[in-house]
Formats: C-alpha cells, structure tokens, sequence
C-alpha cells in the first residue's frame, strides 16, 4: 500500500524518536526509583525500566518533553520488561514516549490498562505509545468494562503494538472527544496489529472506538493508518465510528466478523483499505454507511460475503430527524474505485430499514429516511462464479445515483439502470487473494471534486493511469495486500506454537486426575474401557481431549454423590468422545466457573452417552462458549439439560455463540431440555446461532413450567429442521422468531405440542 | 474594529476587483443585447447596463472568468440602473462579478432575487455580489415565501449592499449547504447594511440563516463580519445559524429585535461583535446558546434588557439526545473578554427548560438537558443603576464554570461563587454608547486554548495589554463602535426624507378625498366642524393624519350606505384624531385590502368616536398592523368590534404585534368585541402585545357565540388592567395564559362573567 508513504512515515518516526543521547538516562529496578527518575525527569530524559516482571504497578509518567528531546520511559530490551498483575500506565504532559513494554497476566485495576491522562488536569498531548503489547491484560469478570487503550488530549500516537485477546466489555482502544482539550486531536492510529479478539456474546465489544454519540458533532481528525485487524470478532463493528472527519486508510480488515462503521459523526475518508473473508463466514462484513459526507474511495473487498449490516457496503435507512442516539439519514456519501472481488451482493441499501414495524415500534425508531444524493461512481465488481445481485435495495433507492459501475454478472437486481453496467472482462492473480483486471477499464466518470482522488490503492497516479476499481495498471513494485511484518511490535506475535499434542494413557480415576493436571493445552488422554469412580471436579482450563480407546467399549466416568463433572474455566476447551457420563442426580455434569470466567470456553462432546445428571450444561452468568457442540450422542434420565440462560439483564448479551446439536437423542430430560437464552435486543454481535438438527426427543419435558420444550428467546440464527418430537407433554416444542427468517423444517411430532411462529418478537427497547 | 484588519480588506478588495482595462466591453440598453452579452462574455469580460428602468427581466448570468480576469456585469453608474417589476438574477459559473443594481419596486417571480445559482449543474463558485442594494422587493402577498439573496457554491461573497425593507415570509440572506458542491463554502458576507426588516408576526423573518436542520452537522465555514444589522426585527432570530465553523465577527447589531443565534451546529465563532439596544425594549437581545464548542470572544454588550431567550447572554436547556431539528444540550462553549454595560441579567442559563411540562408534552419535547463544561471567564459587568442579579439560572448550572468574571453591583444571584466578584471600579463614556473601565482589570483566567483569543474588540494586541472584558487599555485610534459608513454602498439610504409635513385644511367632503389623494406622506388634514358624507372609500396608502381644527368640535364622517370607511393597503399609516365616524351598520369602519397587504400598517385613534358600523377594525389574512392604538375614544352601537383574527393556519403568526387600548369605552358592540388571535405556536416572535387597561365595556358582547367578551388566544404578551366591566351579557370577560404570567390587576366586574387563567394553552406542536 502506497509504500512512499510507508516509507516516509518509518524516515520520521527513526530520525524524531531514535534515541537521542542525553545526559540524563536513569535505569530503574524498582517501583520507588521507577517514581524518582519520573519526578526528575526533563526534557531528554530517558528512564529504562530494568528487564524482568513488574507485578502490581500503576504507572503515573508524567513531564514535559519537547518535539526535539522527549521524555522516554522503555524497556531495557524491547519485550523483555512484562506489566503484570494488577496494573495500568497513566500518562500527561507533553512530548512523552513509551516503548517496549509487554502487559500480560494481569488487569487493571481503573477502567484502563494504558490512558492517555493521569487526570482532568494532567493530559497526554504530543505523545506517543509504541512497540508495546497488551496481551489478554483481561478483566477477571467479563461483565467488568474497561479499554486497554484511552486517548485523551491532542496529537497523541499509537503505532507499532500488538493488542490482543480482550474478551471483556469495552472497545479496545477508544478515542475521547468530551471537552475542548480533546477536540481537533489528530491522534495517530498506525501500524499496530489488533486481535485477535473473540467473539464477546452482545454488544460493547468493538476493537476500535472514537467519540460517542454525544461527539458526533464534534471534530476529531483522529488517523487511523496502517493497521492490520486480525480476526477482530468482538461484535458487529470493528470500528465504531463516532466523531467527525476521521481519516481510515490502508489498514487491513483480516477476516474480522463485523464491519468499519459510520456509526455517528460525519466526513470520514474510507481509503485504500482492504476487506478480506473467505468462502464460510457470512459474518464478515466490509463498511456500514450512516450520515453525512463521507468519501469511501480505492477499497478492496474479497470474499465479503455478509448480508444487510455485513454486507461489503452496508448503507443504512436512517431515522426521519433522529435523535442523538440513533440513526441519521445518509446523504452526499461518494463511494468510488472500490473493487469488489467474489463479494456476494456487495451494494445493500436501505439495510435496518423497519417500516414494516411501525405498528410496533415508536416513531423515533423507525427508519425510513432513505439515503439521499449518494454518488457510486467508477466501482469494479468481479465474481469467479456468477452473481446476478450485485444490489440488493431493502427501501427504494431513488436517491441513490450509479455512474459508471463495472460488473462481469449479468445483472438481475431491482436496480439495473445504466449505472450499473455488465461487461466481459477477465482478471488475474497477482498475489495471495489479490485479483486485478486484465486491462484498465478507464470510461470513468468525473464527479463532483472527485479530482481530488488522486491515487489508487497501491498509490499510483491516477492521472497518469485511470481505471474503474481500487487498482489501475500497471502495478510497480510489491503487490502484496498484506505484509504483516509492517505491523505490531517485531517480538510478539499470536501465530499457533508449534507443540506437538501428545496422547496419554489413562486406565485409572486416579490416573486420569493427575495426568489431567498435567498434561499440556492440547493433549488427548485415551481412557481404557472400563468405570472410572470420580470423587473430584475434573477442572478444564486447556484444549484436553478426553476419548475411550475402545472405540466400542465406551469407559465410563461415575462421578460420586454431589461431585460436579468438569468445570470449564477460562480458555478451556473441552473434546469428550465415545465416553459414558453417569450421575446419581445429584451433580451437574458440566458447569462453569461462577465468577471470573474471563475468556470463552468450548465444548465438544461426540458419541458420548450422559445420565443421571441434575443437569447437563450449566453456565453461569457471565460465562461465554464460543462453542458448544454435541452430536451422536445421548442424554438421558436427568432433571434438566442444557442451560445458557443467565444473561437475563436484557442488554443483549448471551451464554453461547455458537450451539449445535446433532444427530442425538434426548429422553427423559424433565426440564428445560434446551433453555438458550438472550435477554434484550441489539443488533451488535451474531447473536447466538443455534443448530438443532436431526435429533429425537422422547419423555422430555414434563416438569417444565414454561410448557416449552426447546427455549431459544432472543437467539437470532436458528436452524430447527429433521427432528423427531415424541411423547414429549409439553404445550409447545418452541416459538421461533418469524422476523429473523426463523421457521421449523421437516419435524415429525407425535404427542408433543406444536412449533409456532412469533413474527415479531416483544422486546426491550436498549437505548 | 480591528482597522488594520478592514484597511487590508478594502486594499484587497481595491485590488482584485478594480475595474481592468479589457478589450472586450459591451454596454447594453435591451434585454436581448444583454443576453447577447452574456453569451460572448469571457474572462475579463464587462457588461454595462445602461443607466434607466429594466422592467420585468429575469436575468442569467453566467460564465467562466479567472481569479484575475473576471466577468463583470454592472450599472453605466451605481444606483442608476434599477430593476424593477418581476425580476431576478441568478449567476452559475466561476469567478463573476454583479454590482451596482439597485433592485426596487417589484419582487421576484421565483423563490429568490438573487441567487447565487442558475440550477443544480450550473452553481455559482468564486463569485461575488457587491454594491448593490434590494430595497422592499417585496412579494405583494405576505404569505408568499422567497429569499433575497441565496448563496449556493463555494467561496462567494455578498459585500457592500443595502437589503432593506422585507416583510414577507423567509430569511431575507440564506446560505445552503445541502450537497458536497455547498459544504466547506468560506462564502464572505462582509460590510453589508442589513435591514431596517420591520417586524414579520410570527416566524421565518430571520435576516440570515445558514444552513437548516439538516446541515447542523455540516462544515459551513461562512464568513460573517462587518456588517450592519440595523432594526433587523423580523423575528427573535436575527441570525439563525444551522451549520458548524461559521464565523462572525465585527458586526454590529444595533436595535434589532432578536438574536444572533445558535440555534443548530457547533464550533462557531463570535468575536468582537456590537449588540446595542435601549431602555426601552425588552425584545433587543443578545447571542442565545445550543449546541457545543461556540467561542464568544470580545463582544460590547450595551442596554440589552431582554430576558430569557432575549437576554444578553441565553444559554438554553437542550432535549436530552435530541432529535435533529430541536435542541441540543450546550456542551464545551467558552465565553469569554466580553463586556456587559447597563445589560439587565446578561447571563441566563437553562433559558428554555420546560421540565415542569413533562406531564402535558412529549418526552422528546422536553428541555431537561443543562449546559455541560461550559466556562465563563473574563467577563466584564458594568451597570451604572445596581442590577444584582447579573445570572438568572432557570435550572442548575452546576456544569458552567465561572472564572474571574468582574461586576460592579452586589451579586444576590443564586450563583454568587468566587467566580463572579464585586468590585469597585468605574467607568468613562469614550464615544456614543461605549463605556470602557477606567482602568484594566488584569487579573485574568487562563482556559485552555485562551491563548488564540490574541486581540481585543479594537485589535489590541493581549499580550501587550490584558484586562478582562471586550476593551483593553490604551484604546489608540478612532474608538467609535459604529461607523455606519463603512456598511453598504455610498449611493443608498434609509435615513428619514427631509420632508416636512404640512398641514392642509380640509372643509368638504370632496376636498377631504381630492387632498387625501395629493397629499404626501406624512401631511396633516385638518378639517373644519360639521358633517362629510363620504360617498367613496378613503384609501390609505401613506402616512397621514385626520384632524378636527376644533378640539370640542369633532368633525363627523358620515359614510354612505355600503361604503366602507377607510381602505388601509401596505405601509398605510392613519392617524385620527378628534373625530366622530359614522356609518349606519352596513359598512366596515377600517379596512385592508383583501390580499396584496405586502407591508405592514398602522393605526392611531385618539378621541375619536366611532359608532353604527358593521366592524371597528377588519384585518384580512395576511394583513399585518405593526401598531393599532386606541385611546380616549369611544365605540358605540356596532356589530362588530376589532377583528384581528385571520391568521387561523395555526403557523405562528397573527394579524397585529402591538394592540394597544386605553382609556376608552365600548358600548352596545354587539359581538365579537376584539377578537386577537394567534393560532399555533413557536417561540420565533414576540407572539403579539396586547395592552387593554382602564376601558369600559358595557352591553357589549350578547350576539357572541364564543361566550367570550374579549378573546386572546395565543397572544404572548396581555397586560389587562383598570378595566370595568359591566352589564355585559357573556359567560367570560376572557381567558388568560398563565404560563406566560398573564393575569388580571384592577379590574371592576358587574354582571359581566369572569376572567379565567389557564396554565398551559392547548397548542399544536409546529415541528
């Protein structure tokens, strides 16, 4: 991406931040001498922190540094100091940098890991945070909000860190604009490596955030550069962006489950970035368009393959006159250049738009105020396999104008006027998941300032070689879409270790505890046939497979009187197979941690058989699976099955993300066999996805106060088809929500109530 | 103000558009060579209109001339050249140049008389208006909405002119931002006359608006400073900003009902502004406040007594997340070296707060919403009579900070902190209306970013010499706060003719009509005692006034059957005295024209006797009285009373801003007595005054099948007092507003009915 730049950029940053010899450099190896060279540190200073662990610290670094000789607090070796424990870095005043620092194993104990003031009084300006990590620096407990990164003030810079892993409320890095000293601050975003960070289960867990709906009238001009977003699945968008003239730029969205979304604010530039998805995700998505005047200019779109908010580009109804909060019309937004490679309908207008629900919502949430003179002008579009809906309009699009759009589909859309042209043209790789036409298309259109899109995506003039699309030919020099290296700190990195799983032999209880103990985050232990008597919770907090050796002969694990099965805790994935779990009712067979689940779990369960348990699956509140799956295997005999329904809060968070279940047979479960809960509604995450597919169930159900024998209220995604339904003494075997395209398919039900539809259903309005 | 500033200004202006010496000029006489003119213009082009009337010509002027060759189009001499009839003129292209036009005795038959466009794809950029003057180009129906001057484009400017004189509906300037081609516009609106605009009655009579509710998040960067804002009493906004980073500074409002306000977008600046009113009106205000990040910097403040949204300094409560088109909450607004002489409570805060109406409004009606980091500093109050009360909080101002503020009166305000001290000092006339410390107060704040505010009201350097207020000390140069001057052309004037009226005795009906006619604004007519039988409408189309020569003699109008008296068209100014009308109630006594009443009226009735007509007084719609005052008459034995009640649409507006009646007795008026109304509501205008003290009303009222003796609906402002009431047969004297402290004082009621309050008035929402 325009290298020139890259390069320019990397010149400054050697030549104003190299070490400059100073008089006064103090190295420091204690928290109280850390304190002292802060207090007497000038102009020029440098403070080296001494290699090693610092546990428990909160750093307040605080001076006044000049452009030419700034204060620096760094590691003694890049990488080398670690911030763990409960601590934070605070930092105000002028022309202050840090580097090298590695916060791991540990949280803050404010509502920041590192914060661009110390206080109201004492703000960052002209500093700079680099070369550092914040690796799963997470709050204990989910629920706790916090943001690893704070900027305040003006003219301050995160470049060069990797921040990986949040799983906890709270966008990642947020910009704030509340307050005169925080405006106009050209804030420098670049060349960091983000995610990845999970999938949160509800909303607030965007990785970027800049301004609030309280600042989208306010200027920011905040930069964010050169960045590289890596699997970023915390929720619907990746960045949320909330302030005016905001500049996004060459940063790469690696498939990352959400979207660069306009959220409030006005003006932003939206250039040379990249979009990439791949053939299985419908979750990752491109850019969402809400307001006014922003230029969406040189993108390139691979394998986008989202609907409606994740679409390639998402345009919004707005809301006529809307409040603060929510969703203002889209006007004299320009999207051009762009290039759009095996995206599916990548043009969607019209997205949110609720008219239909104006019986049912008030009128200061329904929106219909379609987008108004919007320009598409000199876009490329290119499927290997032929899409013939390069637009798909949920509202009329009259406001809209195409100019000059190329597409090798026939085109079928509603929209198919001479805007949108087809035309044959062929294109070629040239590098990892980069297509680029044969020739130039060069029958561009001129709109309105559109002399001001000078280059292309790899920078080169435009007024020397003119194409529709993102990239013009011929492309000089290094064409990859992603070098990672340009990215983060050199000495961290999140790419899988390379240890080898081994497999244990387990033949005994005893056995089986201590080898479980120690064995490492992806090892099997393979369990002789036989029964295994359990007096101690089996504690899950790695990737442990668990599997009979036995194919035919299952092993089974009788767990005592009163003794939970496994207990997941953080980060732990749990694989059982061709396994016999047995209870005497009196245990749950699988639960979580109550408290400080901080990161998600996973469970997977194959060819098992469990009974007799009180319940099957129980996650507390504030506990997340990623995901759960059980397939081919059998439940039997307990007093309740499957619970994720503790998010009850009605914020719209959730226990699962991902729940499947397959191919087995539920009897005699006696209360809620399934209960996957999602109190509230928005529309920021997935919002749980549910499989229930091929299964028998038989006797269930019958002291089920809710009359309901699968619960999924509030889940989004549900796929409810090939189930046997059999003598189950229920009222109804599930609502399913009409709205969401929800509907049961090829169920044969016996004596077992009815499945119904609930077009639209009642909720709790979150704003 | 800041003269060097103005001398580099007219030096620039000397410069770039001085006439060049061109190869190519036509001077045109016809329509047709004008076109012909306009067709072969290129830059450096300059078209002459020759001197005379150009009747019904809608001129398009259009072409590319370059930054130092523009197209110019102008009069043979300035001032010389009208246009008149149905006309226009719209320019589209780059760099023009319009002046000298003087525009008069018509109206446009489009929505504009000068627009800065010719249509969507030929807008006008790099072009200017200057010295030209639209005097009363007024449309004949009131109710017809136009502008008289449009800017579209960018980088246009309006210098120079006169615009005087618009009574009809719509902002006399606005600037449009709607579409990329208008944002970021940096159009100069400099040295300007605006006004005398004469009171609309009821909304859209702002002189400027830039922007709308649409553009509240859109970058305007319009340039206002140095104009004249004389009597602009249009409506309660003088200026109605709608868009973000506009400037205006220098300007000078001087006795102009109203306010600059802010009424939508942000981060604008008001600097070095004059705000001059008088002792006597309350309606004369000051800056009103919404929004966020507004700098009001060295403002002069003089005898602004208005209150709530008229006060000196109004800062409003906004609705929490706001919808688009009504109040945001104030947040991050610095005021700043301002100076407040003989003001009354020059700071109001949470002006607007209607917490109290929670229960009978919607919730996003109600203004709860206090200013939020909002900081007062370095603000100087002088009053020469004590006013100890300098902020009116009407809600909490716990989120405005007070900072070195200097007053000379005890402070018994509900906010009286440290940041609001007495202090003795005095001060000196050093011109008309300015009053300047004796001395500089040099204990100043320093707020963030105060350091840009570098100059006072004069220019003067502030690291030289600081103080608070607006004025630092020495003043060197010519102190004068208006240099009238320096605003519009040369050519035109709206000071007062030097006519002086004479007095014409009358003693015949025929001559009473022949020297009504021939009589020129301003004369008197004196008629002997006896009886006129008037056969024929008197026609008042201009100041006159009708006398008795004999006090005790009354001479009496005798109309003839179906005749009405007298006909009022616009600017009709009729004053009675000493006279006795009569008709036989078949005839109205005083009339306007049915429609085409494109400018106000008045009426001033003094011991006068009116009896046996059908009405006293018939305002058609449309028709507006700015005063209607009657005193020490009487009016006997009509159908009808006086009826200012055709303003039904329920838009705001009414029939008549000051009714005044004093001293009088009604007797026998058999219904509707007076009839005031004003149908809808908004705060845009004074909303109607209506004095009715020390009458008597008796057998009045019995054929009023409204059950009310006077009616008042609507009308903001009713001082009733020292009435008597007496035998009239009705089941109400009237209905008061309590909700804008309206109440009977002193009234005497016998067998008449009563006189209600009601709270809040039952009112339309018009948004």
């Amino acid at each position: 991406m325009k290298k020139s730049l890259i390069l320019l950029f990397l010149t400054f940053t050697f030549f104003s931040y190299q070490e400059i010899l100073t008089a006064q450099t103090s190295k420091v190896s204690t928290q109280a001498e850390l304190q002292e060279a802060i207090f007497n540190a000038k102009a020029g200073s440098e403070i080296i922190m001494k290699n090693g662990v610092w546990n428990d610290i909160q750093i307040k670094f605080y001076g006044e540094g000049t452009k030419e000789n700034p204060i620096i607090l760094r590691a003694e070796t890049a990488g080398k100091v670690t911030i763990e424990g409960v601590s934070n870095l605070r930092i105000g005043g002028k022309y202050l940098v840090v580097k090298d620092l590695h916060f791991k194993n540990g949280h803050t104990p404010t509502k920041s890991v590192i914060q661009f003031k110390i206080n109201n009084d004492s703000l960052a300006n002209y500093s700079r945070i680099t070369n550092c990590v914040i690796d799963e620096f997470t709050q204990p407990n989910r629920e706790d909000t916090d943001h690893w990164v704070e900027l305040w003030g003006r003219h301050n810079q995160l470049d060069h860190c990797n921040i990986v892993g949040k799983s906890n409320f709270g966008p990642t890095v947020r910009v704030f604009l509340n307050g005169n000293e925080n405006v106009y601050n050209y804030h420098q975003i670049v060349f960091n490596h983000f995610g990845p960070r999970p999938r949160k289960g509800g909303p607030h867990g965007e990785t970027l955030q800049i301004g609030d709906s309280y600042t989208s009238m306010t200027p920011s001009y905040t930069n964010v550069s050169n960045n590289f977003f890596d699997k970023c699945n915390g929720e619907v968008e990746i960045i949320s962006n909330k302030s005016n003239f905001n500049e996004y730029r060459n940063n790469i969205f690696f498939e990352s489950e959400g979207s660069l979304v306009l959220r409030h604010g006005n003006y932003c530039t939206i250039d040379g970035n990249v979009f990439i998805g791949n053939d299985n995700s419908e979750f990752i998505g491109g850019i969402r368009v809400i307001n006014t005047g922003h230029w969406i200019t040189n993108n390139y779109f691979y394998k986008i393959r989202g609907n409606e908010f994740r679409s390639a580009l998402a345009v919004m109804n707005g809301i006529p006159k809307s409040p603060l909060n929510r969703y203002n019309q889209v006007t004299d937004v320009v999207v051009a250049y762009n290039t759009y490679i095996d995206c599916k309908s990548p043009f969607q207008f019209g997205v949110g738009t609720n008219i239909d629900k104006k019986d049912v919502l008030p009128a200061s949430e329904i929106r219909s105020a379609r987008p108004e003179r919007m320009l598409l002008a000199n876009n490329l579009v290119f499927n290997h396999e032929e899409d013939q809906y390069p637009v798909v309009n949920y509202d009329d699009v009259g406001g809209v104008t195409f100019k000059n759009n190329y597409l090798n589909s026939e085109n079928k859309s509603d929209v198919s006027n001479d805007g949108i042209r087809t035309s044959v043209f062929e294109v070629k790789k040239i590098s990892k998941d980069l297509y680029v036409p044969t020739k130039n298309q060069e029958d561009v259109y001129h709109g309105f300032d559109f002399e001001t899109i000078k280059t292309d995506l790899f920078g080169a003039d435009r007024q020397k070689q003119n194409s529709v699309g993102a990239i013009t030919l011929p492309i000089t020099g290094n064409p990859l879409l992603i070098q990672k290296e340009l990215y983060g700190t050199k000495w961290f990195s999140t790419e899988a270790s390379n240890y080898k799983p081994k497999t244990i032999a387990v033949s005994s209880a005893k056995s089986l505890v201590s080898k479980l103990k120690s064995a490492h985050s992806g090892d099997i232990l393979t369990l002789n046939s036989g029964v295994y008597k359990i007096n101690a919770t089996l504690i899950i907090d790695k990737n442990v497979t668990i599997i009979s050796s036995d194919k035919g002969k299952k092993a089974e694990l009788r767990f005592a009187t009163g003794v939970t099965g496994f207990e997941m805790h953080p980060k732990g994935v749990l694989n059982l197979e061709n396994l016999s779990l047995k209870g005497d009712k009196t245990q749950d067979a699988i639960v979580t941690l109550d408290k400080n689940m901080s990161k998600a779990f996973n469970l997977f369960i194959k060819n098992t058989e469990i009974s007799k348990f009180k319940s099957v699956i129980k996650a507390y509140k504030a506990s997340f699976a990623d995901t759960i799956a059980i397939d081919n295997s059998s439940i039997k005999d307990c007093l309740t099955g499957i619970l994720l329904n503790t998010e009850i809060d009605a914020k719209g968070d959730y226990n699962a993300e991902f729940v499947f279940i397959t191919n087995s047979t539920f009897d005699q479960v006696q209360s809620s066999v399934l209960n996957y809960y999602r109190g509230g509604y928005d529309e920021s995450c997935i919002g749980g996805n549910l499989v229930l597919k091929n299964n028998t169930f038989t006797n269930c159900g019958k002291a089920d106060e809710s009359g309901l024998l699968i619960q999924n209220h509030g889940i989004v995604n549900v796929d409810f088809s090939d189930n046997t339904f059999k003598d189950n003494p229920v009222k109804e075997i599930a609502v399913l929500w009409g709205e969401k395209g929800q509907k049961p398919v090829n169920n044969t039900m016996s004596n077992s109530g009815e499945i119904r539809i609930e077009q639209n259903l009642k909720q709790k309005l979150m704003y």
